[in-house]
């Protein structure tokens, strides 16, 4: 199971700078508030709750047909539809288009650059198109679903329908509507499910899936934390804790930065899963917390110095991985080098655990508040776990800040703005808007 | 060249929150003090200037043999070391090692997991590696060099040493000591250049040549753009005005958070390259700004709520590509579907652009300030500009600030940590202080 660790936050270890146990005393009648949002259900999208508990075996029969007539497996969807995905194949199988097949893609953008190039690499006729999309009318994902379904048509004529899988609403939008006209093999994201916190649906389980990653060690990673971070009482709740610190640090220390720094390479994707999460469903009304991607050890020579001797504008998220699975020796070469020889003996899981406890503790020393999430492994079970946490952690803490944490209200201007230039009807206006503004930058120009 | 459109920033077109003409005007003295130090040469780390007149046949003699006797190029630094090269490669060879030989692996961690999987892909025997470190003392290229000279050992017996390049130090330090002892071959690092500011040397320009880009060329990029930021006067410096626009943001409206978000899926790893360089240069005595890296469009459906609508800490900087070089259409299909259809024969091109335009408005428009750097393509030669560019950015904000840019002393004490932890000899007591601090933890954890 993984644990919470956040001695590195308590007035007693970092000094007048870290939290009290009075001040958590106090806190826990706006603690049980926001639980009883929770288990009272009070909002539909708290439907991810039930997530682990869904049967995986219609997702498991399509992977299998993919992993059976597929070398590639391409998934077109931004946000959610693929930060989940793509945390979970970098965790569970890191370099994988090296080592694996089917190869995977994630094209989560509109750059041309990078759909040409995949395009180039890929046999259309052997490559599976995982469109997911909650409505089908992002525009990102509808563009490239467009391209996509051209191609596949050109390649495989009449037959290309069958190429797709549209992980999709159960019943409205576009992409079901399409899916359902030429009969597309489809997998449903729950009307409650919003894109943030769909990790643990079809969304990231067909990937999982795909890899070869047994998608109810995922679920039964997420119900086992579930059950652990289901607790009324702060003391006994890691989600709880997790979330309860963060935002005190923030409201009583204006820490408004919670850095997020795995020690793995291969967590690095869910460091950026976990931004999305945090700053999608806080950021609003004024407040909320800028969440920052990390990786140890790599950022300690990249950002450390500004954590340590910037700002006191930070809290650093720690993940430590007990057991990395496989280990490798530093040998003892170069035995005249005094600057070299002390790492003979040592292992590289040995060296790059002690960084870490020794980077959470000069940022303590120093009074820079830090916590840290122990975990035993890096594997589905573990990873399900993590997803889970973090996401009732942030709805928990949406609730202690008093926003709504499944919205965002605010990207719908942008998206006016292309619809404008794209000439999508109703949105002349915003053309125009867009036309007056360059006008005015041309004056500010060198 | 690269052009700097600033009128985001400026209180005629986002209101009160924006910088005025006057106080700008008031600024140039400041302007002036930072502009002779840098013309002045009054730090022996501006040696980074130099670097565009340096001549390259000697590392495009190193690069031919690598490309005509390995199928693999393994760098293996940190830091700066990594940083360089990785923003090269992502933005002038995307997918690389799906398309093109030597593939590339850019090692820099010690995590057991992923040098593990690097060596079950790669044949030695076929291998260059390249191991970039200033001293040859930083603990992680210490350790990694360390296993892959004993296993290249083990692969090549004898001939282990002519399958190495050492970019160090041209005179001192351990790597230089091994590499002369064991008659490798090497490339210097100028004395007065620093990691973050290296990639214009053999640090980035050796994977530059290995993958097939003339490293003339961004060095010409980054001459032509030194040319045009070494006026005194603000307002015809691009690179002064930007560290300038964004130091008084921080002082004046307190916007501590630079956000810089490329279009371009091959440029996020320019964007985290840009991020050490101004953290580990700015971040001290408190002060400082925390860069953030990001990519277009894809956070936009990720980050931008929390920029729109979160605390009122950011400015973002826009990097927008005028031409990508490739383009796609979007066919007309799904004709019925109007949430799609008004895509129809448009390019990729042309909706990643407007959505870039349109998320300026949207944030200029909510009186969220942000800046553009326009590039006209994603090629060496601009890439060498924007290189040049940030770093001269980055010395002039650090005098701006009145801060040392070069250094990082605040890293220092976790590595003591680490050293007593891995038993380096004089660092017992602070491994004393670890197994203190490990005690103390344990209270605090569920």
């Amino acid at each position: 199971m993984i644990e919470l660790n956040f001695s590195n936050m308590m007035e007693e270890v970092i000094g007048v700078k870290g939290i009290t146990e009075k001040l958590l005393e106090s806190f826990k009648n706006r603690v049980e508030e926001a639980h009883l949002q929770i288990v009272g259900r009070k909002w539909k999208e708290l439907e991810f709750l039930e997530l682990p508990d869904k049967e995986t075996s219609e997702i498991k029969r399509i992977a299998k047909e993919i992993r059976g007539d597929s070398d590639n497996f391409l998934i077109l969807g931004i946000g959610g539809s693929a930060l989940g995905p793509r945390a979970i194949l970098e965790a569970l199988s890191p370099l994988h288009n090296l080592l694996k097949s089917p190869r995977i893609f994630i094209y989560d953008n509109v750059d041309p650059r990078t759909l040409k190039q995949i395009l180039s690499i890929i046999d259309l006729k052997k490559t599976t198109v995982n469109v997911i999309s909650k409505s089908g009318s992002t525009a990102e994902t509808a563009a490239s679903f467009m391209i996509l379904w051209d191609e596949m048509k050109k390649a495989m004529g009449n037959d290309a329908a069958k190429r797709f899988v549209a992980t999709t609403d159960p019943e409205s939008g576009t992409l079901r509507k399409l899916a359902t006209e030429n009969n597309m093999r489809t997998l449903p994201i729950g009307e409650g499910i919003g894109g943030r916190y769909s990790v643990l649906s079809p969304v990231g389980l067909l990937l999982s899936e795909v890899i070869g990653i047994d998608s109810d060690e995922l679920l039964k990673g997420a119900k086992d934390i579930h059950r652990k971070c289901s607790d009324h009482e702060l003391w006994q709740n890691p989600a709880y804790m997790f979330g309860s610190l963060l935002y005190l640090m923030n409201t009583e220390e204006k820490r408004d930065i919670n850095v997020m720094i795995p020690y793995a390479d291969s967590l690095k994707s869910l460091s950026e899963w976990f931004c999305q999460l945090w700053a999608e469903s806080l950021g609003k009304l004024g407040l909320g917390m800028t969440p920052y991607p990390s990786v140890g050890t790599t950022d300690q020579h990249s950002q450390l110095q500004l954590w340590m001797e910037g700002p006191e504008d930070k809290v650093v998220i720690f993940i430590r991985i007990n057991n990395y699975g496989v280990d490798i020796s530093i040998p003892g070469v170069f035995e005249d080098i005094e600057g070299m020889h002390y790492l003979s003996g040592h292992s590289l899981s040995g060296l790059i655990k002690a960084e870490e406890e020794s980077t959470e503790l000069a940022l303590a020393k120093n009074g820079r508040p830090n916590l840290t999430i122990n975990i035993p492994l890096i594997d589905a079970y573990h990873l399900g776990q993590l997803f889970h946490f973090f996401e009732i952690a942030t709805a928990f803490t949406g609730f202690l800040i008093g926003i709504n944490p499944f919205n965002q209200p605010s990207v719908e201007e942008g998206k006016n703005f292309t619809y404008g230039m794209m000439g999508k009807k109703g949105f002349d206006s915003k053309k125009l808007e867009v036309e007056q503004a360059r006008d005015k930058k041309v004056c500010w120009k060198i």
